[in-house]
């Protein structure tokens, strides 16, 4: 017998798949015909010095997946049905000779802007570019028990797909009484949607409220979520410019078919929005019949006074659709956010969740409710509003003591961020040369340009470090 | 003084807040005018007889939201702020007297189909209607003592924004060998992508590859999932019928945007894709440009010989996105998927998904991770694979053996339901009235109308219920 295939003993690839890719690739280049007699387990194992047992796994493989057929009677034979067309696959599959077109992608495809890059972490860095929460402060042990109490009493229902793509109801029910609560926000539990974070609740709105051509209105400067969301859907972008007491009404035109705003703690410039803009916004947006979408990513923290109410909760007959977040208050790698819609939007909404992604992991929001329902998040929120506040003002202090009038601090005290405009023209040489990482403002601005500001974030970095951070930026490069 | 305000002590609402929403509800109703002196917080306390720390508490929140304006040296007023034309929407606030015009929806929010609804479990009756895997049997402790290592362990990574939206990198890697391992895909780490479960790979994959009025071919019946994202997206839906050996490709007409192709076990008639079959369909979208979108979400579990290759290996120069999910072979609730893209794609995806939702939860990446690498998936496939075989021959021997010819089981030996013709008219009626659930087969097809089909799945109930349930559909209505 003429051996039709070889094996390499000093390979990784086991015996018997060796076998089957020597046939299957043979097969598929035509080295071997339909209707070629093909060699029995017993010859081919005998020829190879190999057992049976390895050459009939193979042969079992092949004839499974159609290579091989079997005439009883008569042995085994290479198949005969194998498609007229099918050698240029077969080649291929061995020499790839020709490029597939290119993938054409969609409009949205298109729209996409330039993929995320995300920023290495460096050593001896001082890293002001960070807006997000301190972990090291979080009760992640408490965390931690809650999950693996859900994780050994609740099992059935939380590792199987659960009732209502909406979220899981108790989880519902926590965050309408927090809301009630800490933001005014008027609402049942059937209007809050669970989703993977707010750029979920965000991307869900514009799927369902806007068309490729249409009109959204975007602060300016204002969160790059948003407004690549917005760019991906077709929108037409409308940028407002943005003052110390929030949205500049002014610059609105026409009737966009939403508006993105930060209220509580405008994103990047840290304005609050004042009671009479509030109120003058809504007005104008019941008039347009423009849909608001209030983004209320940090409004947990504010330092001083209580936190304003929740535009929600004062837009009788204006749609308002509002957006939250864990990830700011707990901790980044929580992917649970809540959307509150109109009643009108629920069903939509839910829908649209559903054929997105099913559903938000149970088990994270079965153990969510319980920390919310004993008291631990508006705990770690007031814990962590002490200590942001002291890092905020560490932060202030350093600026107008370091650099005096070369820093100009916008926004309130609030937040985890604040933007900081610098009149030292080599500021971003200075932070590069002494090993200070900050994010510029140009790329949150629709201009691409900011007048040589950046946001500085000071939730997750000590005092002393932040102080040494602000000294570093006053030193000149020599 | 008069008392502006009235405070109710048997109220649950805390009396700062009761004379928060007082003044705050006068001022909108324009009871109190901007201007308006405010009793000072002395006076107040005792005309109401509450301590003056009651009254300060609310005063400042007032303040702060900018309801009250404070004079040195005057005291405190009324608001002069509040814009002319707030009356209108504080009035609004106190008497909902007209309703704000309906939210108008995108397209893609008017193509979104019914809303979800879950069914409700029944008690005392035979659910053949769940398609998921068995809960029991999967080895939860050691899911729970993997997570509960990650929790302890690998804390800061894991809880924060983890490097790469494309998904945890070791992950993609265990994918990436796993795939090579059992599914002959050729692919990267890189070339895979994690999101949380098939319906995001689906949805993403339309998103990027569908514009309104596209040609999206589909199996039919096929999966109602993919077809309800194709109608969403604004495509016009081609429908293939399907054979027992996969695809009939003749009904493919024109050059579709993409084809939805489940080879493996085509759901929900139960085919086998051929090799043949295989081939013919690669070479029919290499000259069409189409795009495959190889939905395997039951691969690991053929009772009749090894799994045929998935379309994705033999794809030189086709681009086929291949699509599986953890959801079937471990639980429900884990909102884990994946999707293989062609390197291509890869960027796109992961911009995409980042504008999603940022990123899949990194712990269960993180512990599904190790669940691989240690080979407890596989070993789990493998167990299940024997339980599954068993349960689907109880049911095929049940059904022969109660119904004979009034029961036809579709399909190859494999997967996790089997699709049953009856020719027994009033089976609707008998499961009804024995207390067995099943799903009807009417919503896969296009047309909404099945040949008196169903879907039985056997994967998360006994042998003995299996047989006890076909025994009741044997029992006439009489």
């Amino acid at each position: 017998m003429r051996v039709p295939i070889v094996v390499d003993r000093g390979s990784d690839v086991p015996l018997h798949r060796q076998i089957y890719e020597g046939w299957r690739d043979g097969i598929l280049a035509r080295r071997f015909r339909g209707g070629d007699k093909v060699p029995s387990t017993r010859e081919l194992a005998g020829a190879l010095g190999l057992s049976r047992a390895t050459v009939t796994a193979a042969y079992e493989q092949l004839s499974a997946e159609g290579y091989f057929e079997t005439m009883h009677g008569a042995g085994t034979f290479v198949c005969r049905e194998l498609p007229d067309d099918a050698p240029t696959v077969g080649r291929k599959a061995l020499r790839p000779a020709f490029r597939a077109a290119p993938v054409a992608l969609s409009r949205f495809g298109q729209r996409l802007g330039t993929a995320y890059a995300p920023q290495p972490s460096g050593t001896g860095l001082i890293d002001l570019s960070r807006f997000g929460p301190d972990l090291e402060t979080f009760p992640l042990r408490l965390w931690r028990r809650l999950l693996v109490r859900h994780l050994r009493d609740a099992q059935p229902p939380l590792f199987a797909h659960g009732g209502d793509a909406g979220g899981y109801m108790p989880l519902r029910r926590q965050i309408a009484a927090y809301l009630a609560r800490s933001r005014a926000v008027h609402c049942d539990a059937d209007q809050v949607i669970v989703v993977n974070g707010s750029q979920q609740a965000l991307d869900i709105s514009m799927r369902l409220l806007v068309d490729t051509g249409d009109e959204v209105a975007l602060e300016d400067p204002g969160y790059p979520g948003a407004r690549q969301l917005a760019l991906a859907h077709g929108a037409r972008v409308q940028p407002v410019r943005v003052t110390s007491d929030g949205l500049h009404l002014a610059d609105l035109r026409g009737s966009p078919r939403l508006v993105h705003v930060t209220p509580s703690h405008q994103f990047p410039k840290g304005a609050s929005m004042s009671l009479a803009r509030r109120l003058e916004l809504l007005e104008w947006a019941r008039r347009r019949g423009t849909v608001i979408i209030e983004d209320d990513y940090d409004s947990e923290y504010r330092y001083s006074g209580p936190p304003l109410p929740a535009l929600q909760g004062l837009a009788d007959g204006v749609p308002v659709v509002y957006v939250g977040t864990f990830s700011n208050v707990m901790f980044r790698g929580i992917r649970i956010g809540y959307v509150v819609v109109p009643r009108e939007l629920v069903a939509p909404f839910t829908r649209a969740k559903w054929l997105a992604d099913r559903q938000s992991p149970l088990l994270d929001q079965a153990a969510l409710a319980v920390f919310m329902g004993e008291g631990h998040l508006e705990r770690h929120v007031r814990r962590m509003r002490r200590l942001y506040r002291s890092r905020r003002e560490a932060l202030v202090g350093a600026l107008e003591r370091h650099l005096g009038d070369d820093a100009v601090v916008h926004g309130d005290a609030a937040g985890m961020h604040a933007l900081v405009g610098f009149r030292v023209a080599d500021v971003r040489e200075r932070a590069r040369r002494h090993a200070v990482r900050m994010t510029s403002a140009d790329p949150y601005y629709l201009s691409g340009r900011s007048p040589n500001e950046f946001i500085l974030g000071f939730a997750a970095i000590d005092e002393r470090t932040i102080v040494e951070g602000v000294k570093r930026l006053a030193l000149r490069v020599s």
